[in-house]
């Protein structure tokens, strides 16, 4: 049984940080549903899982999913619950974690398979709200989710943790430089949607016009500051989720269900051709 | 200036906990953006501000909201920021504080006015969901929202942080004994729609059924357990999200937002008779 001073959860450890993370190419999926996500896509991508560590009590707790991660012929390394705590940021750990490969999937490949619906997260700073974007994307049917600009990293803790293993269903895109994605979602034939609380349009207007048919990238910004200036500017439309009350807007998260949503079910009404 | 050891103060900050808001019918909304909110309602309802709490820097910040307040005939108090500091339980204080008087309006009110849509929280347990649906319920022109059986309080600091200002937006209601609730709705002519991860329709079933067009009462569960066994037989209806990934489910409020805004965007279609 391995203590929080055995080497492999000292260096293990380390991956609650970015930088860790950037160096190995490795990060942690954190509790029961993340666990069993992550060993259900080691069958279609075999070495996603790298190594699962499990305490005794959430070992009996979760046995058909250690029998999974036997099955799939996976290490499973019994540890102790302060070696457990040491592998989560969680308040409560739950004593189940995963050290997983980081899969990313270059832009290019997403654009060519000829994409209907992607999320876009541009300088989206909040790993909860981040993660629930990958949860909405994944619910909707998004071919892609995309982290773009200085936005937080899809694979931190609390992000992971928060897509209840979302993060494991579909592709995940990081492209730095804003402007080039723009340049190449355009390039590609998506309509690209900036959404933002003072849009031109809104979404009913958007449904009326039928651009909610259209083959779209979504683009949600940040918490604080929204969507930046030029990528404004250099999107097809300025879209708002509509207040019918009095509220003065929405949230992030929910906002981008609302327009998923939207995009999604009218996607579905159409008749196919 | 007050500080924290000032009798008025030290009354003030037990209005963080439940008990003292029920003992006195007051509570506390922390913030610039609730506290403006809140004077706005003044207008509207007066009696509604009792005191207004604001430190040096918050004040200098936000002079306009001040000004609003002298012209609405408020005290407003200036306070130390440690004074500040008791009133909130922000991890950041904003220095900015409203005593309050808690309006709550009886459900026979609300249901003699014949609406057109309820958002109602069963058992819902966290304060910042609780908050985002007031949120919601205000942005999509729900009639009012219930908080029945041992949902949140209401007006627990969190949630309304969590309603950005929208709890004076819109009558807030509470019944705590849950089948009188589910009782009274039917009774009123109200679509009774229960909403889980497994419901016997999906959103877009209960919208090619027309079953959106009716005057309904959205019912929302806790985070853990969903609706309570008796709500879902007693409901006219069992809805689910539709999941057209292979996301296990969504969240509470993202859930909450897709029926809500689907419910409020299908009734804007609809042709006035």
């Amino acid at each position: 049984m391995l203590t929080e001073k055995a080497g492999r959860i000292v260096a293990a450890h380390k991956l609650l940080r970015r930088s860790r993370r950037t160096e190995t190419g490795e990060f942690l999926a954190d509790g029961a549903q993340a666990v069993r996500e992550a060993i259900a896509a080691e069958a279609d991508r075999p070495g996603t899982v790298l190594e699962v560590y499990v305490t005794e009590t959430a070992g009996n707790r979760n046995r058909d999913l250690l029998r999974a991660a036997f099955a799939a012929g996976l290490t499973v390394t019994q540890v102790t619950d302060r070696a457990a705590a040491a592998l989560s940021d969680a308040v409560h750990p739950q004593g189940l974690v995963a050290r997983c490969r980081i899969h990313e999937t270059p832009l290019a490949d997403v654009l060519a398979a000829g994409p209907r619906m992607l999320a876009v997260l541009v300088e989206t700073g909040d790993p909860g709200n981040a993660g629930t974007i990958v949860r909405l994307a994944d619910a909707t049917g998004c071919d892609a989710v995309v982290f773009a600009g200085d936005a937080v990293d899809p694979f931190n803790p609390k992000a992971v943790r928060a897509t209840t293993g979302s993060l494991f269903h579909l592709p995940v895109v990081r492209v730095p430089d804003t402007a080039q994605l723009m340049a190449e979602l355009s390039s590609a034939g998506l309509a690209v949607m900036a959404t933002s609380g003072a849009g031109d349009l809104d979404l009913d207007q958007v449904e009326e016009q039928g651009l909610l048919e259209l083959p779209t990238a979504w683009l949600f910004g940040s918490e604080a500051h929204g969507l930046p200036e030029a990528v404004m500017t250099a999107a097809d439309a300025v879209v708002s989720v509509p207040i019918y009350g009095r509220a003065e807007s929405l949230n992030l998260a929910t906002a981008a269900a609302v327009c998923l949503y939207a995009a999604a079910r009218a996607a579905r009404r159409r008749p196919t051709p």
